[in-house]
């Protein structure tokens, strides 16, 4: 039972923005079982919508199309479906209603091009879309599917968990592809794979191992394709369980697990409080967990110092700290971490200072040095790393270490 | 003169990571006349890599491949590379030294793996990979060319801009592809494309329109692929200049334009400096703010505001205020507003206070409800907004939403 994904939109291959959807609907085919083959994009231009949506249902028992749809691009790729199902249009009541009470609702007159979208092919079987404009659409073929949906990212994650994936339980007899992957933290990819190399060789022969790095970490994916639901499962756990003993401190978790989501849970645990203050990271540490929801069971708050006058007179750091050691020092990082801790009376708390790039740095503080500190209940600790990379790169590679620094801490006063 | 763009990674296929190489690259090649017909992705499979590659080389004159590629997942990709080319590996010198001089500075063992990765297919030119350890590679066959890059995202960048695109200027004759966006923001898409209706009908005839939505507007792209470079720049000129004309509030900027960068440009120009609050939003304004480069220009800092002590301590927003009003309300929003720009010294200052959600809603304050202000020096504006969305798109809109009311304040101050 393989799928394809294919994406519409011009938009996608002259790089103009960024296609998430195809990941999003990876991920969830591969929990229900069902292997992704090829995730194509092309253009959207109707010779090409038709030709590849032919050719998909020729090879694929599942194909699932993103984007196409909308107020203003409906015409070609509804005339497609039309024509490769060969039917006409009809209106969809339902979503008619929807819409017009919808866009009552925002204020947002009720236009022709609104009408239009109500507009289905009379072959398929709509998927209602409750969160916009545009629904999805189900048709088959010789006992293949079709599955067009909206492009719009939160549009379509719905559609699929509401409409489509209990359809698709109905439809196919959904096997076992099984992934679990582990975060880790705090070592290099080769350092990584060099420490654990005998275990990777260890492997049972049904796993298959992918090292997927970026500035957070490194995460480790255990894969089974051919094994049974329950020996899979157990041949991952019993791995990862092994892999806990000769990597301890850099697991953060599985899955969706991040440096953030590991502190918040250990914070939450025992009803300690965090609070930040940011200079080079500039709200990026505050913004990562506040994302989460329930942030506010232990994130107080934030200052984020971009000046000296704010680390001095928000934050408390001596100004004489400052004249001695530099904005990016030690004694500044310390004191930023005590003065917000001081300030929002938190449990802990995490500061950055340094230079993120690309300009501002100096032959003793080059670009991408910054200064990290945690406040703890039982002290302070500080380090320092060069990150040397570009500005997103940095600042992004800064919160993660920073954060897991407070991931160390906590763990200690764990154990 | 067209492309095909390949990334290798079952990371892909499983929905663990979002391919953003492939936008990038089409955007670059666009720049460059050189048209993305595809863009697929396949698992890190040796038959699969054989044959995709093998294929596309037969059907595009250039076939660029991310991924595949670093310490832990070289064998695959460069055997069939090897295969495809009827050729063995060989160790670059340069990459070699190269390597082990970046690890030995980063303090990172120099292991067998990382030896390995300055093999490369004798068939190939090496191109240089100066931010990491594998290094790009292109081959030619029959005046078809495919180059393989490293997935990381950094890394691939800078070979592409280096050591790619002057060899392609040179091997190519680059035709004159053109696109141009124009970013608007504040009007729904249903609206703006009822709004700016006849001017989309009477575009001259070669010239392609697309409607781009996000949370933060709606991006118009201009493209056209058949008139010559200036018959194409001109007619995209006109047709922008007669859409300023009818919706001139709603304009940004081109390209990577963003509300930040709009905001940004007029505070540097009049040397104005500002501050943000935030409660909701979490840090989010203050990270997009500080993203930019030279963010120190005009910002001074800002307050992650995320309990009712930070609120009233920090910003000094009184304690009856948010009694009687309660949190998410105009009082609140605008005292956090006029409190961080008393307390940072800034000309300027944004608030927002609201439900993210998905909790925390009631029935006179549903989450997505987010009070915002803007102070400036001739007062302080505030509106309220329901963003009926999830989490992260509420926290996405809220943030674009209350960066804008400050534009349209720099704007009038301008005019």
């Amino acid at each position: 039972m393989r799928a394809k994904i294919i994406t519409i939109g011009d938009e996608i291959l002259i790089g103009q923005i960024v296609d998430t959807n195809s990941a999003w609907l990876s991920s969830e085919l591969n929990k229900c079982g069902i292997a992704v083959g090829e995730i194509l994009s092309v253009s959207d231009n109707g010779d090409c919508i038709s030709s590849c949506l032919d050719e998909a249902l020729r090879d694929y028992e599942l194909v699932l199309v993103t984007g196409g749809l909308g107020p203003t691009k409906d015409d070609i790729t509804k005339q497609s479906l039309c024509s490769l199902f060969a039917c006409g249009l009809k209106n969809d009541e339902a979503s008619f209603e929807h819409n017009r009470a919808m866009l009552t609702q925002r204020g947002i007159p009720f236009t022709e091009l609104n009408r239009c979208q109500s507009n289905v092919p009379e072959a398929c079987t709509v998927l209602f879309n409750r969160n916009g404009t545009a629904p999805g659409m189900m048709f088959e073929r010789d006992g293949h599917y079709l599955v067009c949906m909206p492009g719009v990212p939160y549009e379509m994650k719905t559609i699929f968990a509401e409409q489509l994936a209990p359809r698709l339980d109905k439809i196919f007899r959904l096997g076992a592809v099984y992934h679990k992957t582990m975060i880790t933290t705090g070592m290099a990819e080769s350092v990584l794979a060099a420490t654990i190399e005998r275990w990777e060789t260890d492997l049972h022969e049904g796993l298959k191992l992918a090292y997927l790095p970026n500035p957070n970490g490194v995460r480790l994916r255990l894969s089974s394709y051919t094994l049974g639901k329950e020996e899979a499962e157990h041949a991952v756990e019993e791995a990862f369980r092994e892999l806990g003993k000769i990597i301890p401190d850099n697991i953060i978790g599985y899955e969706g697990a991040s440096v953030e989501s590991a502190v918040a849970d250990m914070l939450r645990e025992r009803s300690y409080t965090l609070s930040v203050a940011e200079s080079c990271t500039g709200g990026r540490i505050a913004s990562r967990f506040t994302a989460m929801a329930g942030a506010s069971d232990y994130f107080l708050g934030g200052v984020t110092a971009y000046t000296v006058a704010v680390k001095s007179e928000v934050l408390g750091v001596p100004q004489a700290t400052i004249s001695e050691y530099g904005v990016v020092s030690e004694p500044v990082a310390r004191a930023m971490a005590e003065g917000v801790a001081a300030l929002t009376g938190s449990d802990f708390a995490i500061a950055t200072t340094g230079v993120a790039g690309p300009s501002g740095g100096t032959e003793q503080t080059p670009v991408g040095t910054v200064w990290m500190a945690v406040k703890t209940p039982w002290g302070t600790v500080a380090e320092v790393r060069v990150f040397n990379s570009e500005r997103e790169v940095n600042i992004e590679r800064a919160s993660a270490y920073a954060m897991d620094m407070l991931r160390m801490q906590l763990k200690k006063a764990k154990a």
